[in-house]
């Protein structure tokens, strides 16, 4: 404590530097030595009050002593079993209504994940603000939080809409010609809770300055793996996160995509154009979104695919029987024939059930170096 | 010219007050002593050469005697007939492709306009900077013209894609306590060419730095005219004005529209969100476009009214015997029973077409005061 009280009086002095670094320390991020990570994302916890919340949607034989609880057993579980190196957590991670402090909620929500000390970040749903605090408090709060590395809202955009946009660059294997740069991006925005326009009912979406931000980051990331050092002919492969689903959602069959859709999309009633503007940019390879618990599918439209991970919280609706789950993405890097990391090669995802194996299922390859890679090319030769 | 010399030499020394009253001096646009506005749409001109330059679609009898020259024929008549307060040209005004000197082709494009001494304003289709100018040129050339309010972009947008994105307001009667506010706003985008983004094919997009200066501006349009003086309930009603339709023109049938659809409709193959944008600013009451000639349909979709002008061009794709048209719209004034002029009381549309009478057709009411003004107010009421 008395540490912290100097730091804070000489950050007050330094606070360009000191915010500076406080940032510099948040985003570090690299490949292991193995050349590969590993992100685990868990949807739509749904956290209340810890073992009062009783479960919602599970057989009778598991609804005496269901609670809560059993959401953090979960997390425990597979943070162990998998060892992500990061964990996402995709909004609604509260349960608003029934949080009685939600700051408590959060707290007991976000524990297995701290106890891990494995870096973890959380967007917004459209519960979380349901309780006593408002969206920006609820994200305040869990920037605020030990390991994480969420941001309330990215210095660099003046003007933003919602409460936790944010990126991370996830650097190359130390000690290779990428240690520098930023091999795989991850976008993280808030789709919001709900429409505020009169005509449009139904659930937010994301806001023209909000996709702003994300094509100049994107931009500006783009440029900086493109140009020296050790120029790239691609923008470094991307990935999206965030709780509401994009219209284009509903483009999918099952003839058409991995996994199960069990309820309609509940994106927003009217398209905002994100897609649009990340099939634009390029770089995101695969977007990640929860909001519809009995939904866990992937399918790729115009070269990108669309994924839920399926819901994880036991308080959340869902379906009896059909076990409680989480996604798991794996980023692995081309390895040359001396032995040295250099850039992604490929990005691989399975789900993980909360059964007595934790049973995988649904693997499957999002992207591809050699098949997904050359876009830009194509487009340079003349199309 | 040496008035001229001398005012570009002060101007180089009082360089922002000469850029602000340049500015002012373009945007000047008021209501007239009738409470009355009206605005004359001309879409697709296709310009390139003048009378060397042959019609498309006219009928055999026609054949022979057409030229550009049938097309600024047009435009003379029903300036002199319709005698509007503003002429919007509505982009592909000149054809690129077929104009030996697209600065020459708009000089003789616009030249009615410019003799009328109204005010006039354009925008680009996809078709004007297909010669040797590119659309930052051809926008330049348009701004740098005699008696026209265009501008190349906005000076307040740092960051703006395309080229022809600007606004103006319309200031109530002098005298009136209106004098000072604008009444009426007006906004005119670039909705691009063709699409530069592989795996999405066809035409251009209204983009996110756009919808961006769009929402700020009328964000700020809406404090202006909500506060003081003479603080109104409402924002003021507006029209947008730009190229390529929305994706959502595709929404309607001849169930419910006014006038008639006889091809598809052509907007960006991908929803880019500008709908969703100005219907959640709520100040725009129409949009109008051009592109697909031989559509020029009115239709109401989320209380916006989203229609057609139908295009004006002899060089332009018709149909033979379905006369070339424009549209007009007229925007009245509420007045007092002491007969002072207010707000906006009405905008309603009707079309002109080229045939011996300038026959006027389709005349409807797109928006009023009395039932379409408090959407804002029903929901403060808590819907």
């Amino acid at each position: 404590m008395a540490l912290r009280g100097k730091w804070v009086l000489i950050c007050f002095w330094l606070f360009p530097i000191c915010l500076s670094a406080a940032k510099e320390a948040k985003q570090k991020l690299r490949f292991g030595k193995n050349g590969e990570l590993k992100i685990l994302q868990i949807a739509d916890l749904h956290y209340a009050n810890g073992k009062s919340t009783r479960c919602l949607d599970v057989l009778p034989s598991q609804r005496a002593s269901c609670s809560d609880l059993n959401t953090t057993a979960f997390i425990h579980r597979i943070i162990v079993d998998e060892k992500p190196n990061l964990i996402v957590f995709t909004g609604d991670n509260i349960y608003g209504y029934d949080a009685t402090d939600p700051a408590k909620s959060m707290d007991a929500a976000f524990a297995p994940a701290i106890a891990s000390n494995i870096p973890w970040v959380a967007v917004l749903g459209n519960h979380d603000q349901e309780g006593s605090l408002s969206r920006e408090g609820v994200m305040k709060h869990i920037a605020g939080m030990k390991n994480t590395l969420s941001i309330v809202n990215p210095p660099e955009a003046h003007i933003i809409d919602g409460f936790g946009n944010y990126n991370l660059e996830v650097a190359g294997v130390e000690g290779t010609d990428f240690e520098n740069k930023s091999v795989l991006n991850l976008y993280f925005l808030d789709s919001g809770d709900y429409s505020t326009v009169p005509f449009i009912s139904g659930y937010g979406w994301i806001k023209p300055s909000q996709q702003l931000w994300f094509q100049q980051t994107s931009e500006k990331l783009r440029k900086a793996y493109m140009n020296g050092p050790v120029p790239q002919k691609e923008p470094a492969p991307a990935l999206a996160y965030f709780h509401i689903p994009l219209p284009e959602y509903a483009s999918f069959d099952s003839s058409n995509f991995t996994g199960v859709k069990q309820e309609r999309i509940s994106s927003a009633s009217v398209n905002s154009g994100f897609f649009t503007t990340i099939v634009e940019a390029g770089d995101v390879k695969a977007v990640f979104t929860g909001h519809d618990h009995v939904n866990d599918f992937c399918g790729k439209l115009t070269g990108i695919n669309l994924c839920y991970a399926g819901g994880f919280g036991y308080h959340a609706y869902g379906k009896a029987g059909w076990s409680r789950r989480a996604r798991v993405v794996i980023v692995n890097l081309e390895k040359t024939e001396n032995g040295r990391w250099e850039d992604v090669k490929s990005i691989k995802t399975w789900k993980r059930l909360d059964d007595q194996d934790l049973t995988g299922i649904d693997g499957q390859a999002l992207w591809s170096k050699n098949f997904g890679g050359n876009r830009r090319k194509k487009q340079d030769g003349g199309s």
